[in-house]
């Protein structure tokens, strides 16, 4: 007998969590939209020359790739993925975004403002909470070089957040420029910023010591080392203009920050955090994530991305986008408010299958439909009062007998 | 410079299109679920071994199928698909269901009535209208034996796709059991049923004659064939019983086409069809296709395939389904209707993006929001002008700027 578990990392879906599931996304894809954001849809398979030639880190390493097909499948001892394969699946919906703009840019309105909301896929590691296939909701801002789109996208994806439930959060901002030039400062090649922000990624999980540790180890001076952790450290919103030469940055940041918590009327809270570093290797500019009560993980994260859109364009395009972490949402709201998502108001109807009831039951559940109700048909069986005890946990809010013109059970 | 185009085969969606395609969406499942089905979603891969053992027939021909990773990726001349590839894309839903069913059976109602929408991939030969990546919306009733299942598929997705818009459509049924019996009645083996149904299908676009010469072709008895084909036209729903020894399937189908019509009010009609075949393989009684004006292929199908599950679970249990073309309905939308879809009227908001203006404009549009208004937010430019002209064409209701306390055009 052939399995009937869903592939490894991947999970089915459930009635119950479908239903908030949907309801959670209708939420967040109306305050999308209010906001004057549209909707696109790129495919979920891409071809593999992009996928393998985009910035995507670590996410290379986690590619789903397709076989080709027919005669272009020629398998030799040593083929490679490139040589077996011809797409792959997506891993994120950033580097689709920015090659659907290049591919219809001249049918968009500028800037573009996309909705996206779609499954992505990455080969992780399975474990608790981390799926091989997941959805994300991103909202991006296309053609606007302004920080007046940082701000338009935190506060579009707090207005989603909210109204889904979510009040108190704080989202974390850094700015990418700032992060380099204190980099540069302190005496790192230009080239080996990325190796840094990596290790200084790390300070929540492995602390100060342990980043300095890292950096040593990867050969960087040891004095030159502890010297920039110490002075990361300290970094403020009041002094990082002292820090750094990046006056225009660093009055940016302000802005972001000052507008951001001037507009929430403190039902979130906009921080600097200099210790933000996200990982992905596009970002030019500012960077943002949102944390949440007590889980340890972001619910949302986003930044700029000026120079992706200019690998398949003619000319470079200014970008920055946020994305909400669905699944993590949906986790949160299963854990804190299990019966959140509101039904209809749900009635079986009982019918005898002996007869030919349906030309009479079925008008007859349209009537209670007109009314608002959703109405499930079942066959009686002939243990009926089993049957009944049966339908009793599954959250049914009342039961009728057709054709007895009885109800068995009051609303 | 890497290429935009999608892959082949698939597209990009458009906002105006996905407006549409959303609302599409909303609409047939709020049908779905008041009618008492229950949406679940399961992984877009499935295991190799699930697909490839599968009745998929010729879908099994256009599987995309993803290569191994890591370690348990081995690539050796000659190595086959099945060597090199662990999972693959669904091609149906009506698979993924079957495993889901026998996956999660303990937690789901009895009878399940499923509602899924989402893609599929085929990798079939590009062609106008056909991609390789669609979307399905499915309805399937797992655990009811009787035809009372066929009667609320039919009514439910009757009552969608009215909603949707359609009228005076019409359904479809035959009967894989009453095809078989003629099949048998009239000569052939039992096991060339399906390659007999395979030619009988083609009717449609080869006629009789083009039937004839294919049986005859496949090797079957000259006399025998032209004797089946012609007796198989004139078959109507008063004479089937007459010729074939299947009383309850007639009966049953009978009841099935009566029932069904004195439920639609003549909105739509529900006809025997003896030609319809329907090319899967796992259909084991009644079978339906929707037709719809002068659209040469059908906007919805299905089928009841008892034996499927049974594959993966340890009891046989019977199931029937119907599937709504989602990609066919949106093209005939959209070239029927082009402006179904209504958006809130959308107005947009420019502000002076030298001034600090962002703490003042977002309470501003949110007001408007809340009046029901969808508000876009965009930075005057200097040639102010060109810009309105520019903006004029994309469909806004309203213009307003921000600061002036001026409205450029009247709603």
């Amino acid at each position: 007998m052939i399995s009937s578990n869903p592939v490894r990392g991947a999970r089915d879906i459930l009635p119950r969590e479908m239903l908030i599931r949907d309801q959670l996304e209708q939420q967040i894809l109306a305050i999308y939209r209010s906001h004057g954001f549209s909707r696109i849809e790129t495919p979920a398979l891409e071809n593999i020359d992009l996928l393998l030639g985009s910035d995507g880190g670590e996410n290379l390493k986690m590619l789903f790739t397709v076989l080709k097909r027919g005669d272009k499948l020629k398998v030799h001892e040593g083929s490679t993925v490139s040589d077996l394969c011809d797409m792959g699946l997506r891993f994120d919906l950033t580097l689709p975004l920015s090659r659907f703009y290049s591919n219809n840019a001249g049918e968009l309105e500028t800037p573009f403002k996309a909705i996206q909301i779609g499954n992505v896929f990455r080969a992780e590691r399975p474990q608790k909470g981390r799926y091989r296939s997941f959805k994300q909701c991103d909202i991006d801002i296309i053609g606007d070089p302004t920080v007046s789109a940082e701000m338009e996208l935190i506060n579009t994806t707090s207005k989603a957040l909210m109204a889904i439930g979510f009040e108190g959060f704080t989202i974390k901002v850094n700015d990418r420029k700032l992060l380099n030039a204190f980099i540069a400062k302190a005496g790192f090649k230009e080239e080996d910023a990325g190796s840094v922000c990596i290790s200084l990624d790390k300070a929540d999980k492995i602390g100060a010591d342990g980043v300095k540790k890292e950096l040593i180890e990867k050969g960087y001076d040891e004095a030159m080392v502890n010297a920039f952790v110490d002075e990361a450290a300290t970094v403020t919103l009041d002094n990082i203009g002292d820090k750094v030469d990046e006056p225009e940055a660093v009055a940016d940041l302000k802005r972001v920050i000052e507008t951001s918590n001037a507009l929430s009327g403190g039902r979130y809270h906009v921080v600097f955090d200099f210790t933000l570093i996200r990982g992905m290797g596009y970002y030019t500019g500012q960077i943002f994530e949102v944390s949440y009560g007590p889980y340890g993980f972001s619910i949302a994260g986003g930044g700029r991305y000026d120079n992706m859109i200019g690998k398949y364009a003619k000319n470079s395009v200014p970008a920055v986008g946020f994305s909400i972490g669905f699944e993590r949402i949906v986790n949160i709201l299963l854990e804190e408010q299990a019966d959140k998502a509101s039904e209809n108001k749900r009635i079986l109807l009982f019918y005898d299958a002996g007869k030919d009831a349906m030309t009479e039951v079925i008008p007859c559940a349209d009537k209670l439909r007109a009314d608002g109700y959703t109405v499930n048909l079942v066959a009686m069986k002939k243990k009926f009062g089993k049957q009944i005890n049966y339908y009793e946990g599954k959250g049914y809010g009342g039961f009728m007998v057709f054709g007895r013109d009885e109800e068995i059970k009051a609303f």
